[in-house]
C-alpha cells in the first residue's frame, strides 16, 4: 500500500512554483554566490592565513583565530608569510592530531568560537586534497576554525513512474539538529569521517537517518561531486559532498530512524525545483538538487541563460 | 542488421585499457591540469591584459597581441590599468564588430598570428557570460587572440544492450581538418556561432557530421556543461562545451557526412575509458567524455582517488 504523503505544509512554495522563472534563476543564482562568497572580492581569503603542514596548504585561518593561536607556540609557529604552520617537532600524525586537539580543547572557552558549542567528538581527516594520505584528524566542530575541507555524501532519493514522472523524496530536518533545524535537506546525507569509506558511510546514513536497508541503500549510483566554499561567523567552510542518485521502488517510504529527521516528504520533482529557491532549504542540499535538476534533463540551456553559470556554481574549489 | 564495426585500428588502446588505473588516473589529471593551463602559477594570465567592452570584461589579450593592437588608436584605447578597451565612440554592436573586424583583416598578414591562417568566416559572439547580450560579433578565428569565451555543443552518442552495457560511439576526424586532424572525438560537435540556439547547432551537426536524422538528434538530452582554459602559442581559450547524452537505438549507424569525419566505431564504454588517457584523443571531448563516466557511475569514487578533482577539473571558470 501506498503510504508516501504530498507534502502539504510548505504553503509558500506554489509561490515560487509560480512565478516567472527568471525570478527563481536570480535566486538560485544567488544561492551559489553565497556558497562561494570565499571566492569573492570581498571574502576575508586576502587577510587569512594559510594553514601549512610540512609546507602543504590543509586549510585557511581567519586573522581572530590565528591571533587565539598565538600563546600555543609548542604548536603553531609564528605567522610566516601569510602562513600559520605546525612546529616540526609535531611529525607525525598522532602528535599533531593531539596537540592540536589538545589547542582546540582549550578554545572551548572562547566565547567568540560559536562554532565549538557544536562540539561533535567526530574525527575528520585533514589533508591537502582527497587523494592525499591525511596528515592529522581533527575534531569536526573546529574544522571551520582552520579552513580545513570536509567531504561528505548527499543521495538523491527518487521515483520514476510509469509515465516517466520523476518525484524525489525530501527530508524535514529535525528542529533539535545544532546546524539548519527544520529545513528542508535530502532524504539521507553526512559527512565522511576520518578513515570511512564512501559508500560505506551513505549505507551508514541511509539506515540510521532514514531506516533504509543495506540492500536498497547500496544501489545508490555515484553521479558527481558538488564543491563550494563559504564564510560565515564561524569560521571558512571548504567543501566537497559525493553524490549518489538511488532510484526507490515505488512503493517504499523511508521512516525516520535515529530523530535528526522529523518526516519525509515524496514531491513532483517540479515542487521541489520551486522549492530550491525558497529559505526553507539547507543550501548545499539545495545544490546537489540543482546538480540532479541539470544532469536529469530538467533545466534546459536554451531557456535557462544561467545554465552554464549555475554548473560552474556547482564545482568551485580554490 | 547491424553493421556497426567495433573498432580495429586503434591497436594501442589495450596498453592503457590493460595498464594499472593509477597511471590511467595520473594522465586524466594531466589532461584537466594540460587544459586548464591559464589557471596555473606559471601561466601568461598574470601578463595578459584584459579586453573590456564598456568596462565590462570580455577576454584576455596577450602582451604580443596588444602591441599589435597598438597603432589602432580609432579602435583600440592605449592599454590603462592592465586592460585594453575598445573606443567609446564604438557605441554599438554593428560599430564595434566591423572596426574589429577590420583591424582582425588587416592582422592577418601577420605570420605570427597563425590562428588567423585558419580563418573561418563564422561569427562569434562576445559577451561578458553566456547570459548577457552580446556587444559585438568577431570571426571565430579571431577569438583566442582576445581570449573571448567560445562556446560549443559536444553529443555523447550511445547505446546500451539488453544487459545494460554501455557502448559509445565515436568519430575519428578527417586528416584534413584545421584543428586536431586524424584525432578521435565525440559523434558529432561543433562551434555555437552567433545568433544560433544550443538545441539548433547540435541538430543541424548531428545532420552535417554524422547523417544523424534531425528526429533522433532531437532526442539529445542536455546534461551538463564542460568548461575550461588553456593557452598554447596560438592564443587563450576559454571555453564551455554544452553537453548533450544521446542514447541511439542498436542498429543505428552513423555516416560521414561533410567530410569533416572520416570513420566512426561503436566502442564498449571500457575500452574509451582506456582511450581517453591517449594521445589519439581531441583533448576537450575527452573532457566531455570523462563527464559522461562520471555521470554514468562508470568511474567510483571509492576506488578513483582524484574523483573530486577530475569533476572539478571540469568546470573551471576565471
Amino acid at each position: 500500500m501506498r503510504t508516501a504523503q504530498l507534502i502539504v505544509d510548505v504553503t509558500h512554495v506554489d509561490i515560487w512554483f509560480n512565478m516567472a522563472s527568471s525570478a527563481w534563476s536570480e535566486r538560485i543564482v544567488q544561492l551559489l554566490r553565497r556558497m562561494n562568497n570565499f571566492y569573492s572580492a570581498g571574502s576575508s581569503r586576502f587577510s587569512c592565513f594559510r594553514f601549512e603542514i610540512d609546507g602543504s596548504q590543509v586549510g585557511w585561518i581567519p586573522p581572530h583565530v590565528a591571533s587565539l593561536l598565538t600563546p600555543y607556540t609548542d604548536v603553531f609557529l609564528p605567522p610566516q608569510k601569510g602562513a600559520v604552520s605546525l612546529c616540526p617537532s609535531l611529525d607525525c600524525y598522532e602528535k599533531r592530531s593531539e596537540a592540536v586537539n589538545d589547542v582546540v580543547e582549550a578554545l572551548r572557552h572562547e566565547s567568540s568560537l560559536i562554532c565549538l558549542r557544536g562540539w561533535r567528538d567526530e574525527r575528520y581527516s585533514v589533508k591537502p586534497r582527497f587523494c592525499d594520505a591525511p596528515l592529522m584528524w581533527m575534531e569536526r566542530a573546529a574544522t571551520s576554525l582552520f579552513g580545513v575541507k570536509r567531504y561528505g555524501v548527499h543521495i538523491n532519493g527518487y521515483t520514476v513512474n510509469g509515465s516517466g514522472e520523476i518525484s524525489m523524496w525530501l527530508a524535514r530536518r529535525s528542529i533539535t539538529k545544532q546546524t539548519y533545524p527544520g529545513l528542508l535537506d535530502n532524504m539521507a546525507a553526512g559527512g565522511l569521517a576520518a578513515d570511512v569509506g564512501i559508500k560505506h558511510t551513505l549505507i551508514k546514513e541511509c539506515a540510521e537517518e532514514a531506516c533504509i536497508p543495506a540492500d536498497i541503500a547500496a544501489k545508490a549510483c555515484p553521479v558527481s561531486t558538488v564543491s563550494y566554499t563559504y564564510e560565515d561567523e564561524e569560521g571558512v567552510f571548504p567543501e566537497s559532498q559525493f553524490v549518489f542518485d538511488l532510484e526507490l521502488p515505488l512503493d517504499f517510504v523511508p521512516s525516520v530512524g535515529d530523530g535528526e529527521v522529523q518526516d519525509f516528504y515524496l514531491l513532483p520533482i517540479e515542487k521541489v525545483k520551486g522549492l530550491l529557491a525558497t529559505d526553507d532549504f539547507k543550501p548545499n542540499s539545495a545544490m546537489v538538487i540543482l546538480d540532479f535538476l541539470i544532469r536529469h534533463s530538467l533545466i534546459e540551456p536554451d531557456t535557462e541563460p544561467y545554465y552554464q553559470e549555475f554548473v560552474t556554481g556547482l564545482h568551485q574549489t580554490l
